[in-house]
């Protein structure tokens, strides 16, 4: 088969012939539709710091968001079937540390994740453990069931860690609009906000923005953010902060523009430490900072899979173009430009 | 009335005889028994530079934290009597904010501080808003009655927004021994944690520490509380940590000791900003960092009251000093010595 | 002024002549817009068995859903002024009990209620104490304003005790589609849920499920109520069933539609005692059943604010008969007959 | 082996010698130490209308409450080894229905239960699945081990579906003081509460009441307990009431002593339908009935081992009586007779 691969510790990729791989116990072998292209996999493309600390081996073959059919099965595989429709959970969980015996698999004390500690998804086939299938079911399209990884970290992030209880009727503002900041925007949409105002300083994503459900978009490079959150909520603040940009003074911004006892979720990663002014913005407040990570297992899949298959949320705007897998290059540069949404690779052309 | 004033924008402070002020419209006046010296009046007394920012004006009564009978009522007061033993809540919410109206005067956008904002309490009489009397009823002291404040800041951090849901049979690591820390330490205790490990480099407090119900007392300054706390709980960190110090260095290392999922109070007030490593610390491990203030009116006082008038937690500990008013010279010299608990005040001699 | 008055312990009222009355303190007097009826009403106007226990006295003026201006304010009265546009909470809690101390107060031990334990709104005047004046804001009709009492039943009871963290992405069953149903049906349509069924047995009401935006509406004479949501959620059931009829067999039915793990609120009045299969439909499911009265002051107020004016709900299908306030008597009958949803009396005409 | 079997659909059961099983894909092989009765083992050696109907075929063993040794693991077993020390989880999960895939496994669609569908423990030897096996830790006795399963059910209970948030400093009810009541009262205690009331007709049971932590104990026969909780919690009720009786008069009383805005948990079963006052009793107080059954899987686990290994509970006053395999006639009759708390079979002798 066909796999995209990191063949040495630097930058680029080689899309080689392998030999297609066999699901092991407790694994499925799925023939990738359509995989989409996140911001680690161009790290691991562009080969920088993070990748370098990060990837444990080369050669291998990166990619993780992924919709396909499952193709074979391995031994000790009872629940899902040949011919299944799936996208992938991409975080391996142990399934016995303390943390997955409560119930929060997503946080496991032993993660793996897909494409970045095992082969990944650029490829015409990709090997997932079976417990890590979603049966994606009626009415999700291929293009769109490979978008469910991201669009479940949006949900997720946007939910937080209680039930999204904080979303109805309140002031949500989003920083950052990457494709999954921009989910983000429909989902608090669709669960009943007062008003969603996305921040974003590439013009080619905050033009996305209005499409996906914001009611004020906000450049920070010509528009104090603070100043406009606080003047859009009648100086209250926004009750839920998202941030989706990891970038530092934009973390900070998030906490200034957050109403007292609001939430400020933290999904994107910032490339150090961060310095915030806890007094002010978070004790007096009583703010809280929520750290978000991957997708719960599988209650988030659940909300994502009624979202998508309703029409609830439509991701169209955000999907902006598709590749066939041996025009990488041309995927990696446009995901790089910056001018694009979710780029996606399509093994089948 | 004798009443210890600020009559300068400077160090000291002078015991005067003043005018018995009058209850004005909806408040009472309180003759004090007691009043306890907290770190806000340390800094008034020293008038460092958060006191010349925030104090509005010279000469004012400082002191906010007291018990004390009512003597009389002003008009529109129609639920406190007089004769009525009460502590005084000593945020002066305005009732009409967002906030205010949806249960969350603690936080109320236009808050002022008894005490800091309005004469205070180290005095023979003090003026309150008659809603901030909290009748204490059966079972507790005068001397008691007085800490119901910060130990109210204390139920506050350890219950944290959600009604202390995480603290039973879990591991509470509890960084900073001053008064509300140690207070911390007996309500996690009484809550049902499973190990309550206390941090604090002053020996004279770390000594309070395993009276108040600490299964594990560490010197931050021979031992890494980090890998102290990992190890006492078999390499998971702490479910809940409340940080009671407002130490850079100590939010870090709280960040840092907490368990995956975790939540950590911040309650202690860091003198600028503080910088976090957020991916690995917070986003990875989607910890909660919750800012804290003062006590939720009025359920807190209620918590606090039956902790107090039971005897689930004994504060005696703690109270290490009295002092009568006129020594106060002594009794600030004792607190900023770290040579003490809670000193307190007594008008009456 | 006018007044629509019980007169004596019976069936009927009369519109009389009587003194405008004079705000106490901490009372504000309101020139009535707008009054629509409640069920309550019917109630005692049509002197049922309820009125007689529950009613203290008479002659009294009832009707206690309004809009209206603030006329006068009264002593102790500092946060209203006349001018407002108000509509008004008609729970009169005591504000010093437990439960109103805790945040509470609309189970106040010594609630009150207007236009039951007071005189009420069917009338040129009425006075309610400044408390529970809600001054309205922008972009809310007078008619649509007196509806905010019964829309914030509404609210509260989809909401629930959470914040609705389980309406988005799940099914939701109304049962009973009178006007408080019916705005349930709107809300969880606008907070997300996956599908909202409407159950009711009157035609005419059943009607106006769908414009409120029901997916699926149910005549229960006609179609087993549990077996059509069981087959609607594929067998699983209604994560949320909000009990609006107060019917018992409703009740009961409502048990047997919820899914395992789900919430009911019950808001319904039933007649007589319920009788319910614990077993099966609440203990092996780990149902939840969460009785819901009135509106929490004032997060529900703000809440239905915001759900108003930004049209996320639009009540206009419901209010369906408007009255001057000398035909009354046309105004109980079509609220009677059941060919009505919201019915108002207009004192201005 | 020796199993104690059910060999026909009546009464009683046969000591018989059984080929050991072998343990499946999945199983593993438990030499069983400890054996504890349950309710529902008295209803299946009695043979009662629930066992007629709910058992599904004889000849069986039955038992499942259990500590025990691995002996043997069987194929796709991976995380639990030969020589563990285990107690068993008892509810069989299907794993792949929408409640196990949202992390409530305990109320799974498909939900089987060891020693009623499948072979139970009072034998030499007991199968269960891997993934049901606690491997029980350092300072967990054999016999204690027996009744994790029964005193999960109490934390279960106690801890409610939020975290036991509503139990510190408030009043708590026990209703029915059978050996997982009496476990109720001892976490109400370890967890804060206010004051502890447990209620129960019968005197050997009733006596234990206190040891186990129980500030007032009442008999309902003597005294009216409704009367009795309102008057120890100054007229508010009870803020939590946990049902484990399930006498529907005991349940409507549960009910009925229950404060505004309280949480009743119900796990115990009644007999038949119950009829509830819902409106006074539920709807008026916003009250919350919660049906409880099973443990979370597995956080309850981890709560029931920190609970009994810490000593924070003694479960040494419940159990009672142990009894060899072979005198299990005794054992039955002493778990019938009402004058024990827990009763435990020793295979071992």
């Amino acid at each position: 088969m066909r796999a995209l691969r990191k063949t040495g510790r630097h930058a680029g990729a080689e899309l080689q012939e392998i030999p297609t791989p066999e699901p092991g116990e407790g694994e499925v072998l799925v023939r990738v539709h359509a995989a989409s292209i996140c911001g680690t996999d161009l790290h691991i493309y562009d080969w920088n710091e993070w990748a370098e600390g990060r990837i444990p081996r080369v050669p291998m073959t990166f990619g993780h968001e992924l919709s396909g059919t499952v193709e074979a099965v391995g031994a000790e595989v009872h629940h899902v079937e040949t011919g299944a429709f799936v996208a992938a959970e991409t975080h391996i969980a142990c399934g016995q540390c303390a943390t997955c015996r409560s119930g929060r698999a997503h946080i496991c004390e032993r993660l793996r994740i897909l494409g970045v500690d095992t082969d990944g998804a650029f490829a015409d086939f990709v090997v997932v453990p079976a417990v890590n299938a979603w049966v994606v079911g009626e009415g999700i399209a291929r293009e769109v069931a490979t978008i469910m990884e991201p669009f479940g970290n949006a949900v997720h992030a946007a939910f937080g860690t209680g039930g999204g209880e904080d979303l109805a009727t309140n002031a949500v503002a989003v920083i950052g609009c990457g494709p999954i900041g921009l989910f983000t925007i429909g989902i608090a949409r669709a669960l009943g906000a007062w008003k969603v105002i996305a921040i974003e300083p590439n013009p080619y994503r905050r033009a996305m923005a209005g499409p996906m459900g914001a009611d004020l978009v906000i450049d920070p490079m010509q528009t104090d953010p603070v100043a406009a959150v606080t003047e859009a909520t009648n100086g209250s603040g926004a009750e839920v902060v998202l941030e989706m940009s990891g970038n530092a003074r934009a973390i900070d911004q998030g906490t200034r523009m957050l109403a007292r006892g609001g939430r400020m979720s933290l999904l994107g990663l910032p490339d150090g430490p961060v310095t915030l002014d806890l007094n002010d913005q978070v004790i007096f407040k009583e703010a809280r900072l929520q750290g978000i990570t991957g997708r719960e297992m599988f209650r988030t899949w659940q909300q994502t899979t009624t979202l998508l298959s309703t029409g609830r949320v439509d991701v169209a705007p955000v999907i902006t173009h598709r590749f066939a897998l041996d025009r990488f290059e041309e995927a990696f540069a446009t995901t790089a430009s910056g001018e694009s949404g979710k780029v996606i690779l399509l093994p089948g052309g």
